[in-house]
């Protein structure tokens, strides 16, 4: 079924001002324009479909991860699809190991973003022809052939591909949680009306963002704990603000607000941090929750080698691809972690869904203590949004990854040519 | 002493050809273009002075370095040097913490490089208006203000700024070794060649490099180990080749040549994969050395938390600067564990003596087990380049931080206009 030349790949700089609203603010991020790198490959196989890949970024910089997209496309084009997925874990490794690229990597940062953005599209592709959103192309694929997607390099002192497994088949919505209700950059007033719109959509947990100001944070953890009341959940992020012996007193503040998990209390690079920090409030009853910064699969290997989180959050599109997130929920699935994916941003909902039903079906077969993350914004731009039904992901249906964003929003939205940011460029002139 | 608002910032993409002549090859980057994205930056104070700053590159992607320098930019126009000096823990922190860009990074890869030739650039004006080279500007510095350069931020439970010292100071030349003789890509007679002429040049401490295939390695080794006869210094460098259980393995049977360490073993994010192989070559007398491509300070620590190296090695142009390179220097210290640079590169040796010196004059005050890296080439390109004698680096006397690049060299590699590279694409279209 797979076919066709690539012959083209173009990549654009698309933002969206989402700092003018607060939406995404936390204790480090303050302003972020939600922004992507947003890749389509195109094939002359003559049957019209295009490969869209995303990788999702904060506004400044994007350019730099276009710069690098544009570094990487003579690994991709002229190359035949077949051959690509033919060899999937050689094609990645000639991706993340490039002689000269790898330097100024290696396997991290933009050059990794660009690598997930490129590889996104190659899925989605591949998942087009295929006829099958990704997650069902996953499910429906025999072993061997998935595993010979994942570089097993540096990762196998914990796991090899002898450690090959299958597991059997369910379908179900998968539970998600909010974040839209408590951004940091949000008042009080906001904050509550979010919070009662959101328990009236059926909501039962909830991440707050905390970490700038203890006596603020305990304030709005009262405010929603005693919205959303004792039996719901909780969680509370500080997206690295804190030092460890920092994060252990801070959090013994907010202990009382039960929390189930603390996400990203310090550096993503500090493992030994993490297990510290771990160790200390396994006695509250709190859990250790990262991962949407871990740069690549070494870390995450790390990370469960240990004991450093108690909940693991994949991201779509900072990790290389389906490629190095399947190695991920493989280790998760040997050191019997849960994955909570991060999402929100651009299009990490949409193309995380497919990673974490697949993770379901094929590989944990369980729902207790699962759930991925989801934020109600700028799903309005892509061709096949997700779907959220009582607070649960649907398993999306359409060919692909989701990832195709619509023509009209990448024009507007389009950095700095599109008219969204003349006209913002143009007000902030006068 | 300092002065001078930045008016303007340049930064251009130079390489040398290196992979021409197999210069730099090794198990991981067998066809290396050494390059820098190169970082000038000059002021309205009228003394003729700038600031030249370099990042050391492979080649491609030189230009999502230079992109990312761009988009650093505007933190530093416009500036006045006294400010960024005079809250240099600020100014760092400002680039590094960027709320949109950090995304990105954070912290690694193409921005923290970028970061590091901005950051070079200021430290060499600073030097300059000083009219000091930089390890005297360092050295001469009261310890408070040399600590308020550093960012604590991530490294406070295992280093705090009240950890201050000061140790005694002391001059000599510092000893070297060289990675000259023993690229990968050499044949035997290239290397039996070039070592004998080190041995000649008085040259006591060797490197070669390992990895790609084991009975290759063996004959490499034997064959230079015979050469320079059992009392001299071998180390032995892989690159980031193996997985840790092969680490182990392949080094056993390296071992027979008494190698003083294996460098980069597996991928330079493992610290516990570092932290098992050095556990278990410690009984064959091998230690571990790692650091060229460790991204921050967060991995240092790390690795020194876990006694996952017995020799570390910073890089001038990885790291952020001397802010960054101080606090690794000061934890190294704490721990005990011998720095000893990586070098070699465009420029790498030309910056890393002025820390080295730094560490040895102002920190360490040991020769024990310490050691710089030195390779022969690509120093004619620079305005000051290093003087080696008797196998040692003679402290450099002109003021800055010996990152001036000779202005015809830059002309001369400018990718892609320079007209080595014109000649060179020329040539290959034919």
């Amino acid at each position: 079924m797979v076919r066709g030349r690539i012959i083209r790949l173009s990549v654009r700089d698309v933002r969206f001002p989402t700092s003018l609203g607060g939406h995404g603010s936390d204790a480090m991020h303050t302003d972020p324009d939600y922004s992507a790198a947003y890749v389509v490959i195109e094939t002359d196989a003559g049957d019209g479909l295009a490969g869209c890949g995303i990788t999702f970024t904060l506004g400044k910089g994007t350019e730099v991860v276009v710069c690098a997209v544009n570094a990487l496309a003579h690994h991709v084009l002229h190359k035949d699809l077949r051959d690509i997925v033919g060899d999937f874990r050689g094609f990645y490794r000639q991706l993340t190991s490039d002689g000269q690229l790898r330097w100024i990597g290696p396997k991290k940062g933009v050059v990794h973003l660009a690598t997930a953005a490129v590889l996104n599209a190659v899925w989605d592709l591949w998942a087009k022809q295929e006829g099958k959103p990704l997650w069902k192309l996953l499910v429906d694929m025999d072993p061997r052939t998935l595993l010979s997607c994942i570089d097993f390099r540096y990762i196998t002192d914990v796991l090899t591909e002898e450690d090959a497994y299958e597991e059997q088949m369910l379908t179900h919505g998968y539970p998600a949680y909010t974040t839209s209700c408590a951004w940091l950059g949000y008042s009080d007033d906001t904050l509550k009306q979010r919070c009662a719109e959101a328990l009236k959509d059926g909501w039962t947990r909830f991440k707050v963002k905390v970490g700038a100001d203890l006596q603020d944070d305990m304030r709005r953890c009262r405010l929603i704990r005693d919205m959303i009341g004792p039996e719901k959940t909780l969680m509370m992020d500080a997206n690295q603000r804190w030092d460890v012996p920092e994060a252990v007193e801070w959090m013994s503040k907010l202990a009382e607000f039960k929390p189930l998990w603390i996400e990203e209390p310090t550096s993503p690079d500090d493992i030994l941090g993490h297990a510290t920090i771990s160790k200390a409030l396994v006695p509250l009853g709190i859990g250790v929750a990262t991962g949407e910064q871990c740069h690549n699969r070494v870390i995450f290997k790390q990370l469960l080698q240990a004991n450093a989180l108690q909940f693991l959050q994949i991201d779509s599109c900072r990790l290389g691809s389906v490629n190095e997130n399947l190695s991920v929920i493989l280790m998760a699935k040997k050191f019997g972690i849960p994955v909570c994916p991060h999402a929100g941003g651009v299009g990490l909902c949409e193309l995380v869904q497919h990673l974490i039903i697949f993770d379901y079906i094929a590989v944990s077969a369980s729902l207790k203590n699962r759930m991925c993350e989801y934020v109600d914004h700028l799903h309005e731009h892509f061709k096949y949004p997700v779907t959220i039904k009582q607070a649960s992901y649907m398993p999306p249906k359409a060919a692909g990854y989701s990832t195709e964003m619509k023509e009209e929003s990448v024009k507007k939205h389009q950095y700095p040519e599109g008219e969204v940011w003349k006209r913002l460029h143009a007000a902030h002139e006068n």
